[in-house]
């Protein structure tokens, strides 16, 4: 389970000359081990902090609560990798996770014979009194150094093992999206919707899913994105629906814009002009394709139609996160390359009136991209 | 809002000889200012980091990314509060909020005119990257002390405002409960009694609601906690259903046992036992009593009914956290108050075959105990 991942980490932590190293951004935790802790309620007031992973002599060790102990059993059977939990829930003692894990993180230093090693941390994810621990252990001369993002450009093209976790959150969201198109008509308010999709996901993965992005009715005053709220939908509003999930730590992503009863002719304009951009979109996707090109080509699409373009990206890839590199933004340089999974979500918005936007997935192939996303995009359900 | 949260505040860190503090975890955060983040699906990849919230000459600032601006916006209208918010989300440059919010954290540092004072900050919460902004800031011999746990105790006791908070939630769970019971059925899943109390409970709030906890049947091994999965009800069944929900920033929390068709004489039994054990704990709840008695006292009455006591605790206090002092547990020597908000939660369970809870909230007033929750814990449904 995504040892290429820990390959490819080990590689790059050798060109940096870093010989141990601690990854505590939870996307990280993700990436290298395929861990990845319950989130629908926050934090866990047992947890004891991030779920860590500790890199030394070439073997990943994963550092959890007991809590999750059980989540994290698959990642002890790998040839590389390692579990250490620590005591969370107890009705023993005070409740002191965090004391708990810097004593499991202490220990693994010390049997690990980590001295005057050059220690790499994230140290925008890491508590600060983890970096205290392991600055207290080193020598001053060789403080832990910073390694932030250093794990971002070889999370883009995805492993095979990856694509098949994200092609499953896509299939998800394709059943979202059709209990949300049928429950779309005069009436109903952005939070039916919403939970109508967010239930036919869960009822499907027969588990709990986490389920996110926007629901809104286009005469809200943003209305481009915003979570669901008790706003009724009336005859010939329109509804954007953005779906999200996460399971086996992957996202996917996807939008389709409904319609309560019979869509305007301004509607049914808007709808043929994004499609069209969102197809035009798909034809620029290739090996070697830069980002920006991308992004202005959407744009020019939509402006050459008459339509003021959106103010968001214009995509983004997805992994272990729901917004990852390679970002299709004006700025990016970006190259496509196979196995990369781009979103595409080019839209048309009319402020307090109505909006637009159609997205799909697209797997980076040798020759072009393989559509992902298999949502109904057609804007009325079967009423 | 959340005056009274600052006032008792200013007081411990005056009485700490601490001059400014820097708060980091979410629930210190939530409890001074009433801001809370989204956490259905973790991180946001545009904020940059936790909201901190920060205290310099008697005021409290909000650090947060713009990205939620808007839910921050009701503190900045606080006499003594302000808000900060740094960039998040754009499209015309590489998302890097940390660096932002070390920028504008540095800026408020200066401003403050903060020198050689005496710094408090929550160091199992505050990332790393942070925490050596303000080290290198501050003179080496005044680095930043450790002030988690600080606000705990004060955590106990709940306003007025908190307890209206509190009570919206415990509105909630009712209606989860009703859902929940009827959908119980021979046939149905987990996830299906699950989702239908999650819909419930958001159609009501007219917006998104974390919703967590446990809906187990009975003949699971570990029977006591677990999330909903593709496990069928069969006829007889026993199905826990535990739930909290987070709205405003507080928790609620909540059980019951239903049975699909008609209950077995020992389910029965267990439910009268189990329904005299709570009234009996409820009867213990008053100021001056203390914690560990009412473990103890519920842990003997079911010893006394002939079954083996529940191996979790007793119950806990409910507020910004599911699970905060006083714990209701063998150790605890705390005292309870008018004011507090206590879970009283007793069960029996036969791994693999049945298991039945059953849980109540209790506000502790001057003379006793006002029960919040009023689900019908009834076994069955309308059937």
């Amino acid at each position: 389970m995504h040892q290429e991942q820990r390959d490819l980490t080990r590689r790059l932590l050798r060109e940096h000359d870093i010989d141990a190293a601690l990854f505590a951004h939870p996307h990280s935790v993700t990436w290298l081990t395929g861990f990845t802790a319950p989130v629908q309620a926050g934090l866990n007031p047992f947890a004891g902090g991030p779920a860590l992973v500790w890199y030394a002599g070439g073997r990943f060790t994963l550092f959890v609560s007991d809590v999750y102990a059980a989540l994290a059993e698959p990642f002890s059977q790998e040839p590389d990798g390692a579990v250490v939990t620590y005591l969370g829930y107890t009705v023993d003692a005070p409740i002191d996770a965090p004391r708990h894990l810097r004593k499991a993180l202490q220990a693994r230093w010390l049997a690990d014979g980590i001295g005057r090693a050059s220690v790499g941390v994230e140290i925008n994810d890491i508590p600060a009194a983890i970096y205290a621990l392991l600055s207290e252990m080193s020598s001053k001369a060789d403080l832990p150094q910073a390694v932030d993002g250093l794990l971002l450009p070889a999370r883009m093209v995805k492993s095979a093992e990856e694509i098949e976790k994200l092609r499953a959150n896509f299939r998800l969201t394709d059943i979202g999206h059709a209990a949300a198109r049928a429950a779309v008509r005069p009436g109903v308010r952005e939070i039916d919707i919403w939970t109508a999709a967010e239930a036919a996901i869960q009822q499907a993965a027969g588990q709990r899913v986490p389920v996110t992005n926007d629901c809104i009715v286009g005469y809200r005053e943003i209305n481009f994105t915003g979570w669901p709220l008790d706003l009724p939908v009336r005859a010939g509003d329109s509804v954007i629906v953005d779906l999200s999930t996460i399971q086996h730590g992957y996202w996917s992503d996807s939008c389709a814009t409904y319609v309560a009863g019979e869509p305007s002719s301004l509607l049914r304009e808007l709808h043929a002009v994004i499609s069209a951009t969102l197809a035009y979109g798909a034809g620029l996707l290739r090996p070697g394709a830069v980002a920006s090109d991308i992004d202005r080509g959407l744009r020019k699409f939509i402006a050459d139609a008459g339509y003021a373009p959106y103010t968001h990206h214009s995509g983004h890839g997805v992994g272990v996160s729901g917004h990852e590199a390679p970002r299709i933004v004006p700025y990016n340089r970006e190259v496509l390359a196979p196995g990369m999974v781009i979103m595409l979500e080019p839209g048309i918005y009319f402020p307090g009136k109505t909006g637009l936007r159609l997205e799909d997935a697209f797997l980076i192939t040798e020759t072009g991209a393989e559509q992902l996303t298999q949502h109904d995009k057609g804007m009325t359900g079967a009423i």
